[in-house]
């Protein structure tokens, strides 16, 4: 098979909370998911610090290399919320109150007190900028170009990315079959690397465990041809029973 | 009083098991809470996959500009595993067969097959390296210069961060105090800009939840001075209770 045009993204996190280990970051990991079913392969991610340099330096960086760019984090109405700010900024471009986002604002807090100054901050981008509907809460999400601001909150980054499904152009999704077994990753590493080279087109990750005093490793299999993926599976199966190794389909959880 | 000279520590995540969602990341809690311990604050990370250039690109934008660079994964013994070799390729030195290394990975494997050209790989340094001592399984992790190579399974990395405490150099740990409330984080945003300005020597971050249909957020305090962050942590209370809110000690969960 011919392989498609690779699409990439990356991600920029915001958020002090993150780099100070109070907060698991959870969004690498759903936004991975999410943009392997569109086609698109996550290809860097920087974890960034509220300060406006950083964020700057860290979006002009990866959005030029990349087909796409997300950031999450810092769209609250807090003092520490400074992504659209950091964001236009590296745009080069105004900030102003997006009318669509202040009037969905002034709707969800109608019964809510109202629509105060710190919460008008939630309706300001970068110019030029469209929303991204928020189901979840007040605030929507904000697109500009190639570029995506969603929110922190983990589940309302979830509802913008539902949002987002099938919007972005992307190629082929990249697919996995996962082939587990109780054996040293060193006992199979020739094996990996030789399958891995026999067969163009996949790339094979081998991700050891130890479970209960016992010795194992998952091996990975990505392609964006299933049936490649399937036939690797298969034949790394067979390397591992000619091991003396029983495979797990799917892997050893 | 005076504030310490700020040490800093970037972090570099090896791993396309990272990047295409399938794992969720532990290691940058883990060393931010760490490095919090030592007085160094963690600056950035970046999340590369398994390809020689993103991580000799990152290592070498980061560990300049840092006091200290800790990298995870990508030191086991499969084809996947090429850490060493894309540092050794950013420092520009040679790699080696670190003969302690060796040594010890003879002593783990004289009763689990032997030391195989597999499992001899990860006793392979940059040239010039110390070893990190990993109690957890045979191999070591890696110390160059200002440089830290860890293993990507985070009980291993635990257990290396563990034989790394008290041999870096930092200033003093950065404490934080939390309070939380059930209230719209925008209905304290000016409070908290004004309290955060009010006390040099604090940074606030604000952090919303939705807990069972209800709003609230916490209030993280940060301070390298326990003092004064028990002090603003104490004030804080206070004008959340002149607000009609309960403040909650320590946050809430």
């Amino acid at each position: 098979m011919t392989s498609s045009r690779i699409w990439t993204a990356a991600l920029v996190v915001i958020g002090d909370e993150i780099l100070s280990g109070r907060t698991q970051d959870k969004n690498v990991a759903q936004l991975a998911s999410w943009l392997n079913v569109q086609g698109i392969r996550l290809a860097e991610v920087r974890v960034v610090p509220d300060v406006e340099e950083k964020i700057v330096a860290a979006v002009n960086a990866l959005r030029s290399a990349n087909d796409y760019l997300f950031t999450t984090g810092g769209i609250g109405p807090t003092h520490d919320d400074i992504t659209v700010d950091a964001i236009a900024a590296a745009l080069g471009v105004g900030v102003i109150v997006h009318p669509e986002a202040r009037a969905i604002l002034e709707r969800h807090y109608e019964t809510r007190g109202g629509l105060t100054d710190a919460r008008l901050r939630m309706a300001r981008v970068p110019k030029g900028a469209d929303l991204i509907p928020n189901r979840m809460s007040g605030a929507p999400g904000i697109r500009i170009g190639n570029l995506f601001i969603l929110a922190g909150v983990p589940h309302i980054a979830a509802g913008m990315l539902d949002a987002l499904t099938g919007a972005l152009e992307g190629g082929r999704p990249l697919v996995s079959e996962t082939v587990g077994a109780y054996v040293p990753e060193s006992e199979v590493a020739e094996t990996l690397a030789a399958l891995e080279k026999a067969t163009p087109g996949i790339s094979i990750g081998s991700y050891p465990f130890f479970r209960e005093g016992r010795i194992g490793a998952n091996f990975v299999i990505r392609s964006e041809d299933p049936g490649l993926a399937s036939a690797a599976a298969g034949t790394l199966g067979d390397r591992l029973r000619e091991l003396g190794r029983e495979p797990v389909a799917g892997g050893i959880q």
